[in-house]
């Protein structure tokens, strides 16, 4: 089953296209990733990121994607998204009490406790990284960051997903480490790499990403002036 | 009703002692105003912020404040425990499934989408403010932060809380932008400020701040080169 269905009640906002070092990493792959798993047709309403229409911020405050619509609720915010997909679906999330809100636990740590600093690290690296304080600072972050990792990785302890089967939370924590492949910081934690393939091999990661991908094929700038 | 009281199956950890910047901003406070909000009686576990126990990773894999605990679940992360009582007491999160999860969305955006950038100028201001790349640095981080300020202050709208009633979303929201009021970003947004100080003005959190603060007192180094 194709989950992309023009016609279904699940809509989610993503960017028609960004450039290349965000490519597969924006936030709606979270929410494709989820939906893919089980099997719940969305359709996706495509938004230019250089002109955000101004009514879109009743949507999502802070002009980010995804935006979520079903006709339940509408939401922003990927992690909030995700748990309400995951009231409706057990495979993602627990149903008994003390497991669901420990995986809750974990998501929130994806956003809180690690997402911040893998931002940061994007900051150094990608949107500053010519200028003169990433020097003095990288180091700062990464060491940091090393700490972040190698704390995760014991509390993962070779275990297969955090809580007892995959769910949203894996979601959450991959989509973050994910970014930190290119740079060789999660080529240092054996286990979190493991974990990170494992989850990429999914087939529901597999067709999320690829979606989200061929959107922006699709809609290439054509000129580089285009792309500024 | 006093909600500090030592055989309450609530169990939270805080930390003895914080140096004093630090201090009325420890993530227990959040638990501790909730708590307070719904009359719900809980002990506090004191760990030594210079020493923890290796098997305190157990409760809190980062090694963070507050670890919470109860006849039903073993929690970490401010936000879960915040959605676990919330899920307990409608005072605090609605019942009905689409203002409930409207809330988490704010819940989660104050923790995903507001502390980080708030997080990166106590970074700049307090934890590494003597340092070169600073300099540089801080303007990005402040107009970065007052964008999303601006963002935040037109989605409230003037409106009371972040939701329809008092919320744990408004817990996080207001827990984190008070932590910018010192250094006089927050002045900037009136309607911003006046949001923290009516949440300020609640005697849960009046009650939750000052037990946090009594901690504090109660443990207070004796000697300089005891606090480094």
């Amino acid at each position: 089953m194709m989950p992309l269905d023009d016609n279904a009640a699940i809509e989610l906002t993503a960017f028609a296209w960004v450039p290349p070092f965000a490519q597969g990493y924006v936030r709606d792959l979270r929410i494709r990733w989820a939906l893919e798993e089980v099997a719940a047709p969305y359709r996706v309403r495509l938004l230019d990121v250089r002109s955000k229409p101004a009514e879109y911020l009743a949507e999502q405050p802070f002009g980010q994607v995804p935006a979520y619509r079903d006709e339940e609720v509408q939401l922003f915010e990927s992690g909030a998204i995700l748990i309400h997909l995951g009231l409706r679906h057990s495979e993602l999330l627990p149903a008994a009490h003390a497991e669901r809100m420990r995986t809750i636990a974990w998501l929130i740590a994806g956003l809180n406790s690690i997402e911040p600093q893998v931002g940061e690290l994007g900051s150094v690296d990608v949107f500053h990284k010519d200028e003169a304080w990433t020097g003095e600072r990288r180091p700062q972050v990464v060491d940091s960051l090393r700490r972040r990792f190698g704390q995760l990785q014991s509390a993962l302890g070779g275990a297969e997903w955090l809580t007892a089967g995959f769910s949203i939370a894996d979601i959450v924590m991959v989509s973050v480490l994910r970014e930190t492949r290119e740079c060789g910081l999660l080529d240092e934690f054996p286990e979190l790499s493991a974990y990170v393939a494992r989850a990429e091999a999914r087939p529901a990661f597999k067709q999320a990403l690829s979606d989200q991908l061929a959107a922006f094929r699709a809609h290439e700038p054509q000129f580089q002036g285009e792309a500024a």
